[in-house]
């Protein structure tokens, strides 16, 4: 199990100001996920499941959305969410590897947060998303600079499709819904402080697959701009973090 | 509501034996959906609100799949399932209409379809797609002869997309797992037979949504060539239709 102490005390930092290592104590080597070697196979796998397990999502999504519009947006993040996962899957066939091999060893980590996040009505499915995609696919996007150059822009560019428009849609859609229905806003916001713990014990374990001595001290300003990265995507929607 | 007898009388057709139209007496004057001239806003609403339904219910399939190959091969099936459903997404775009408005209309059907052949476990729920997706996408195809010139090739392109693919690998899975476990060749083969039914409701409402007199008398021909298809994809997983 992982201490939710770090991640607690993190958030608790004024919104909007991202701390710099340099403003604290080095008593540690601090590390950039950038400094990383994942493993190529177990980076693979793990975000092609990823993605997998987000399509999911997204489909029970789609079917508890309330309106054909909502319905319709669920599709467009779904479909951009199964072309990573397919641009993925063509990059484990270039290291001749087996899709479902490689993202078997991932199934407990990433089913046990589809679990704990998979409840709930459309809004917060979509939140669960929106918060997941964002912070995962940043996690995943940063990593890949540790992968063997033939790989890396490719991969990097396979997370990056469709992220930026389905944001701004989700954002959008959300944010009329909240002014719609204030009380929207406050049961959203709660339920964004519960996504992140669960995202960044996703994330947290995504790096660890990529680093044995990945200790949470030595990771800490790596989860305080994941943080910081999150507090701007939920200010996005109006609500704090 | 629709009689379901012409449905089972022409199931106990021979198999693989695809009657012609000149065997039978002409007492009515048959048609072929090429005939048709569909209204583009209907078909591309419906079209695209069928893929998004398929899917919602691969979404499921993916969640509730038996091990991470079929997994793997449910997350294939509805990236293709949800290409198409971009690709007609932009053709709604091509003509200036909102896609969630021109959806909105065929909720009913296609979620009473939904419902009634969303239940049952992972082989079911792919045996509904292979079933669904192979027999409907056919119907659109064929229906896609009577729209305009400059979208009929591009429609056609659209809905074609990854199917053949799709199949072959779905064949695959489903003739292995039967292979293994010869009761689930009943099984299917049941389940088959419901879902042929409930397939045609929904072929039938798209046809009749594009065409005011297409009667059942006067589609027999159509109807008999979709089952005859339907019969070869039971045959190719060795299953009776």
């Amino acid at each position: 199990m992982v201490s939710w102490r770090g991640f607690r005390a993190r958030r608790a930092a004024p919104k909007n100001s991202r701390p710099r290592v340099s403003q604290r104590p080095r008593v540690v080597s601090r590390v950039q996920l950038g400094d990383f070697t994942p493993d190529l196979d177990v980076y693979l796998g793990l975000a092609a499941y990823l993605q997998l397990a987000l399509f999911e999502s997204l489909g029970r999504a789609s079917s508890i959305a309330p309106s054909t519009r909502a319905k319709a947006l669920t599709g467009l993040v779904a479909t951009s969410t199964l072309e990573r996962h397919k641009s993925l899957l063509t990059e484990i066939e270039r290291t001749g590897g087996d899709a479902p091999e490689l993202m078997q060893p991932h199934i407990v980590v990433i089913d046990d947060f589809q679990k704990r996040t998979g409840s709930g009505d459309w809004y917060e499915a979509i939140l669960a998303s929106y918060v997941a995609a964002g912070l995962l696919n940043d996690v995943f996007s940063r990593l890949a600079a540790g992968l063997p150059d033939d790989y890396r822009e490719r991969v990097v560019a396979a997370l990056e499709r469709g992220a930026s428009s389905d944001e701004t849609q989700i954002v959008a859609e959300l944010s009329l819904q909240i002014s719609v229905d204030p009380k929207l806003a406050s049961r959203l916001a709660l339920w964004g402080r519960r996504l992140v713990g669960d995202t960044l014990l996703v994330a947290r374990a995504a790096i660890a697959a990529s680093h044995e001595s990945a200790d949470d001290e030595r990771l800490e300003p790596v989860f305080t701009e994941l943080i910081a990265a999150h507090t701007r995507r939920m200010d996005a929607l109006g609500l704090t973090a």
